[in-house]
């Protein structure tokens, strides 16, 4: 009896629906005769669907989507500056409310350097780390407001909540990852300066590391965390940070391993009470979408990180061999969108 | 008749004292015959003067501060946790409080990648920009709080404030400092997520852009921001941004032009209703205090920016030529302190 696992694809705007296209191929090729089969449904959301129809994402779309059992996302987001979008945002109806409404706690970021990438650090030793950054706290909770907008008294505040609870589901994650790797953690915080929120984070990495003995802890601030990323980002195994720093680490994270065209993610709600949804760090990049010039490895690398969720970790493992051997083999010669695809999938096969 | 300028001077703690101590020096050769003299006050402030008494910063300290002209200060905070020191946070309530009383809404940190200088970067152009970051908002102001510490049930919220008047007096100041370099300025933010503070800022950057034409305006989103500080730093001219965000790319920026060694910065209240502070970006460093090891270069850097700020631009130019002579002939020998600030001192008279 074939397992079978129902997945929803989200493929989006821009460049999106061609890496999901590659994905979907090499998902389908690692996991022929695995026993697993995908029953796949494609959801129309993004930017596009939105001036089509004027809606972002409805109650229905959500109630169906959280009907899989994972999801692969694309790309969101419409042309910077259409004045049509000017009222939507894509990022916080759609990409946030999914990450938010599915409890996607651990933002799952990994940064490896592959051997052959053209890395814009001049030297940077053996990198591979990971940032676990929580996904449903933070300053991105929405809990903003305003007054007198749009005068010259206007006032606009944006509150950061944190909750113990929220903290330590993540930290615990986090610890557990790093357990089953180098035994490093790093909380990355500013607590000299947001003191209620970073003294919670300390507490619990405190508390939670008393667990795991074994793991080596370490703290920096947010802006040292920069530093480092440039000047010794071998030093890192895992990093649990909060939601702003985690945005943020990430695209640096994803800069100094060759571009963030290489940079997978994966939306994870640990528990299994909703669908994990993995969708590449990048956007969606209008200015080359429909030019078959976008790289899907990133989207490729976040189908791995799906097969290792459902429980194909040999699979998702053949998936990273094949993009390693592709990535070693790039010439200077430039592929289309689909021959990278193609290219991964017969690596896998060979 | 000789100008007196009255000189606070706030060494600190750690390498502070040792590199102010050059500074003054450099100050001191850079003005002999211009006319200025400084009369110095010295103020005991930082962790070694807490320990002593259990202040941090008076109300008279702050008076006394106040009636100066301007300020140098060198690095405060004490040994990384050191249990004394477990319940004072030096950072809020000396350096922060320093910048919020004094009203320093510019907070002006110049970057440039001297020639002779080893960058992590393979390779990256003529950089040369300046970020200005908002001193006296945002999420510093300090409007945290936290129910049920310490408990499972705890919530920590900290609080990002923006307001018009504030947003609109330090992008005027930024735009003023493109129109007068190389006339662009990039508004750097999370817009798509921080909608409220982000539609403030949004718009200040909009209308007072309006009245300088000349001046071309992008956007990046603060993840953005990183990568291409590390791909493109010379795109940059003029970056204006929060105070957080502003704090994490000028770290970065320090590191991609060879270390935060040579970062200088100003504290700035440009109504000349409180005097400005001027210091280097890095910290008190007490690991190597004492040694004669720390680099006075960006406290040298931010006499020069003193300088300029009290109207002597030909005097902190010389300082600016002093340091890249002294770089470019920088070769594998360490030196001491106190050897860097003779050699520049050498370099400005000869
Ligand atoms: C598009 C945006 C809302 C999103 C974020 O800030 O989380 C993106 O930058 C990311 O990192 O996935
Ligand atoms: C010490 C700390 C409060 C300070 C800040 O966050 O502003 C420092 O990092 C800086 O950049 O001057």
């Amino acid at each position: 009896m074939p397992r079978t696992v129902k997945l929803a694809l989200i493929p989006g705007d821009g460049i999106g629906p061609e890496v999901v296209a590659e994905a979907v191929k090499v998902l389908d090729a690692a996991t022929a005769g695995s026993g697993v089969e995908f029953e796949k449904t494609h959801f129309s959301l993004g930017a596009a669907r939105y001036l089509e129809t004027g809606d972002v994402l409805t109650d229905d779309d959500l109630a169906a989507i959280a009907a899989h059992d994972v999801i692969l996302l694309g790309a969101v987001g419409g042309v910077p500056g259409d004045p049509r979008l000017a009222n939507a945002n894509i990022e916080r109806g759609l990409l946030l409310k999914l990450r938010f409404s599915l409890d996607h706690y651990v933002n799952l970021r990994p940064t490896v350097i592959y051997p052959g990438v053209p890395s814009p650090l001049a030297s940077h030793g053996e990198v591979d780390f990971v940032v676990v950054r929580e996904g449903t706290e933070g300053p991105y909770v929405g809990n903003g407001g305003a007054i007198r907008q749009g005068t010259p008294h206007e006032v606009a505040n944006e509150v950061s909540v944190n909750t113990a609870y929220g903290v330590e589901r993540v930290v615990r994650d986090a610890f557990a990852r790093a357990q089953a790797r180098r035994k490093k953690l790093t909380l990355v915080h500013k607590t000299n300066v947001l003191t209620f929120a970073g003294g919670l984070w300390k507490r619990i990495v405190d508390e939670v590391g008393a667990t795991f003995p074994e793991v080596a802890v370490d703290y920096l601030h947010v802006d040292a965390a920069t530093i480092f990323l440039v000047t010794d980002p071998a030093r890192f195994d895992v990093i649990v940070t909060d939601n702003l720093f985690g945005d943020i680490l990430t695209d640096l994270a994803g800069a100094i391993s060759g571009g963030i065209g290489l940079a997978a993610s994966g939306n994870i709600n640990p528990d299994g009470t909703y669908p994990s949804m993995f969708e590449p760090v990048h956007g969606s990049a209008p200015d080359i979408a429909g030019l078959g010039k976008a790289d899907p490895t990133a989207a490729i690398l976040s189908a791995a990180l799906l097969l290792e969720h459902i429980g194909l970790p040999d699979e998702a493992g053949a998936i990273r061999e094949a993009v390693v051997a592709d990535i070693a083999g790039r010439g200077g010669a430039s592929r289309t969108t689909s021959q990278i695809g193609d290219a991964i999938v017969s690596a896998l096969t060979a």
